[in-house]
């Protein structure tokens, strides 16, 4: 098998990586060995053309007649996407989303390790939350240059989160996963924000159930 | 301007649907009164005439030469999606996740009216979260046949959601906003599970963080 990184590959295709790897981990864990595109493809709801196109982005997988070797390719996906990089990551704003995702998101798996949460209440400076240190925002200047995270999960309020990007990316924070519903934006270089949109999934939900 | 429902309109456009409003909301809002496909698609990092097609699958929109009305399309696909139908919504579950959406989630400009949430505990029954009434689980087989609730958010433990969606679909539930990262799955006719990935969005942002 041979892969590589092609430039220019588009978002949708990068969209679907995730999936991909979503549904290769199921198909993993139920013990399959291998599956072919239209099979996926059915499984994923798209076509297996869709598949095979999407994949010859990174090099070639499968072979004529036997299909994808599951483990293999949910592997090499896997590289593709970064989870075998162990990146580091903190949480910014230990409200209750925070505190969610601190306790039932596994960072673990998407190849994430979770080092620390900081938030800006005196109150909750020095306590844990399921085993993750809390720490007040005014370490993150000791902080962030030491440890050098990788990414930042934005969770406090729409409010402050500009400037704390801002503040993050002063010392060095590139990756930015921003749950505050409020548009960010930087000039600093190899920035990346991913928003999490709530609305986009519920309104998907709305457009299924809307009779017409 | 005439709309229509076209059949088989498939899941890629289904998906973006919410993010043009999303754009057009967000131009509204700024003040903007009308927009080219070229403008909106550089905005949103999609190809103009990827626009034009997905906007085809409903109806005739923008016109040659002047592009499409901001308002306009913005309201009509507001239609399309179902924000003015005022469907009602509960929540069943008010761990962290559940609360952090009560509190900071504006249902209402989804086009939901959320209605109450339950919990299995009984230190909850009673209490309110930002004005939304929080009841036990075994108020549900009262107050659902009464109320019609059209979505059922699921912010519970992975372990009781299955037997949750089926429980809240015996008594007519259709659609589940599903944070549960558990399949869910049911005979039952047009029944629409919306499952939220956090995962697909953090490995996105690790594939455009990871040097290659």
């Amino acid at each position: 098998m041979y892969t590589m990184k092609k430039q220019n590959v588009s978002d949708a295709v990068i969209r679907r990586l995730p999936r991909y790897y979503r549904y290769l981990d199921d198909l993993h864990l139920k013990g399959s060995i291998r599956i072919s595109s239209s099979v996926l493809g059915e499984k994923m709801g798209i076509t297996a053309s869709q598949i095979r196109q999407d994949l010859s982005c990174f090099g070639e997988f499968g072979q004529q007649g036997y299909g994808y070797n599951v483990d293999e390719l949910r592997r090499e996906i896997g590289r593709i996407l970064g989870v075998d990089k162990s990146h580091r990551i903190i949480v910014v704003g230990v409200g209750n989303l925070g505190r969610a995702l601190i306790q039932n998101f596994h960072f673990n798996d998407a190849g994430f390790l979770l080092e620390a949460a900081f938030d800006v209440s005196p109150d909750l400076a020095g306590a844990e939350v399921a085993g993750v240190p809390v720490l007040n925002v005014t370490e993150l200047e000791r902080f962030v240059p030491a440890h050098k995270p990788d990414v930042a999960v934005l969770t406090l309020p729409q409010s402050a989160a500009q400037q704390m990007a801002d503040r993050l990316i002063g010392l060095g924070v590139r990756g930015f996963w921003n749950f505050t519903n409020v548009e960010l934006s930087s000039q600093a270089e190899n920035v990346r924000f991913e928003d999490v949109h709530f609305a986009d999934s519920l309104l998907t939900l709305s457009y299924r159930i809307t009779e017409r």
